[in-house]
């Protein structure tokens, strides 16, 4: 029996103790400081509030305050908070992990630096806890999992990547059952990469609904999926130059951890749902301030954080200005409030884009 | 003013008469011998009886014992048959073509030699025409279309595939409008085999909502996108071998010619439709014999063409018996009514498959 020691209580570190414990191991899940609510509920019912399903009977919950006690020991320490709790994940690691444990990130997206370097977050947890960094490993559960589907045991098929092989192996070992299918891979970068970028082009996947909603034609016999599939086919060839900017492998993005967690992305969930109100002809300050205030869009963050990177990486000469430009088209939607007039001629630089001809040439 | 006849009135090929005409092009829309009551309602009511949406007002329709003299002359050949008729397509085109003229593929789809070989249709229409094959040129039309949202102008992209760069930037011109955005390319190969292989994925994107349906749990809080992402992912792997397998650009595979087509395709049609029946637990010879009955499946016919090659291709060593998992399922679901038991493990071949413990060794 293994111990794996959880912090944060969201959905997906949550719907990730059935594996965990359908193999036997002891789970120890520690809610963050804003958590105590979900492990009271735990508690009393063993029913995740946000999830709304009951997690096994012998999960352990902890509050916050026992978090030294529930790591202590553990050979797994899994990162479960969400991007904006990143840092504050790091400070806590840096006086929790202990020599020889697994670190296990399932947190997603990007970070920059000043010049527009954009870092994977367990290498931003690496820098943050300093020494011990080097005395534990480091992976990442990567791929298209929908948590609240984990949750009730649906088939996933998911990518535990990271740096040292032998962990991977026991971490895939740790996690995989008849529902849970694990594969592995040392392209550390390529799927973290993959994994936060998808989420920028997510919010995409929901304009198409918004501006069916706007003219009130979302019944119509014909709606708006060759608008959609485009915007995907732009997503999926720059998730590929992401990969291949931030120092990944560009063929991890065909598969589980590019295009697929793209696609499972883009079937819903709260950037789309932001990306509906755009396409309806809101301004993205207005659905942020008003429709969805309060409500985490991670997906809209990795928007800002990549798009305001790029434009210190095209300073630098790092890429071309006609690099990027669905990203680039975002993030003037989410940063200026552009509204949404798809720049397509910019869109599939690889191929010939049809010569513009003045109205009399015709 | 170019001339552009267009054999078959199916409704891609009537959906496409929209932006030529908008820009102003002479349009012959030839029916086959299988469309007249197609070119009976047009000619009465400008009304194509399937898109169910009304044709220009100027686009010309013939029934196909005026062929001849719709084809004489013109600039553009547009092939707008399905994949079942692409033989005979060929005799036609054969007796028709002029030398000068621009012949311009639609139809989606791969024939096999007896040894396996794969062959994009454009190259069996040029086989079966005979001497006129270099007199003209070839290209084709790809990406995510579905017919009927170009028929009500909704903003659709597409690559113009072929060998002759003169021709695809004339016919790039000719159709290119500010909904029909077109791109151009001259990896011929790898456009048309991504265009045809998605048919064959798409397939597999009815199965959860079978399978959901079965269980009659079609309106649970978490249904099974976490499954159709991983085939999805799978698909997309398995396009950009199959277009390495057949000499075109696997790159080709992550934008409008693979990965975006898989997208439009997965959202409904008749080949997800039997994948749903199958996903219900029907097996697939009663869904052809019985629940579709009668319906043309172009999706399912590749996956009769191609699972038949890949048993050729394996016989000889051009492939490893564990290439292609998933097209060789699906083969093995449509030809022998396998039931939708998804060989994960043997997915995503690039990545090191968690190894198999027995439980008591856990």
């Amino acid at each position: 029996m293994t111990t794996i020691a959880v912090l944060g209580a969201g959905v997906m570190a949550s719907a990730l103790t059935n594996p965990a414990r359908d193999n036997g191991h002891e789970v120890r899940l520690i809610g963050t400081h804003l958590d105590d609510h979900i492990i009271d509920s735990i508690k009393a019912t063993r029913v995740h509030p946000v999830l709304k399903v009951a997690l096994d009977e012998n999960v352990q919950p902890y509050y916050f305050t026992e978090a030294a006690q529930a790591v202590a020991g553990a050979d797994v320490v899994m990162v479960g908070v969400n991007s904006f709790g990143i840092d504050w994940a790091g400070e806590q690691l840096a006086r929790l992990l202990e020599p020889g444990q697994k670190v296990l990130v399932i947190t997603k997206g990007l970070q920059a630096d000043a010049d527009g370097t954009l870092r994977i977050l367990p290498h931003v947890l690496q820098r943050a806890v300093g020494p011990i960094a080097d005395r534990v490993t480091w992976s990442a559960i990567v791929g298209p999992c929908i948590a609240g589907e984990l949750a009730v045991r649906r088939p996933s098929c998911v990518v535990f990547a990271g740096e040292d092989r032998a962990s991977l192996d026991f971490l895939a070992e740790l996690y995989g059952t008849d529902y849970y299918h694990v594969w592995t891979s040392t392209d550390f970068v390529g799927h973290e990469v993959g994994a936060a970028t998808k989420n920028v082009f997510a919010f995409a996947q929901g304009f198409a609904h918004g501006i069916l909603t706007a003219k009130g034609e979302l019944d119509a016999p014909y709606v708006m999926f060759n608008f959609s599939a485009a915007l995907f086919a732009e997503g999926s060839r720059e998730i590929h130059q992401f990969i291949e900017l931030i120092g990944g492998d560009p063929k991890t993005a065909d598969g589980l951890g590019g295009v697929g967690d793209m696609f499972v992305t883009s079937m819903g969930g709260r950037n789309v749902k932001a990306g509906q109100y755009v396409g309806a002809g809101i301004p993205f300050s207005e659905v942020r301030g008003v429709h969805m205030k309060g409500i985490t869009l991670e997906g809209v963050a990795a928007i800002g954080v990549v798009g305001e990177a790029l434009e210190r990486l095209t300073e630098r000469g790092v890429i071309e200005p006609s690099d990027f430009p669905l990203v680039r088209f975002l993030y003037d939607v989410v940063a200026h409030d552009a509204p949404i007039d798809v720049p397509w001629t910019r869109f599939f630089g690889g191929l010939q884009p049809r010569r513009l001809v003045s109205a009399g040439q015709r």
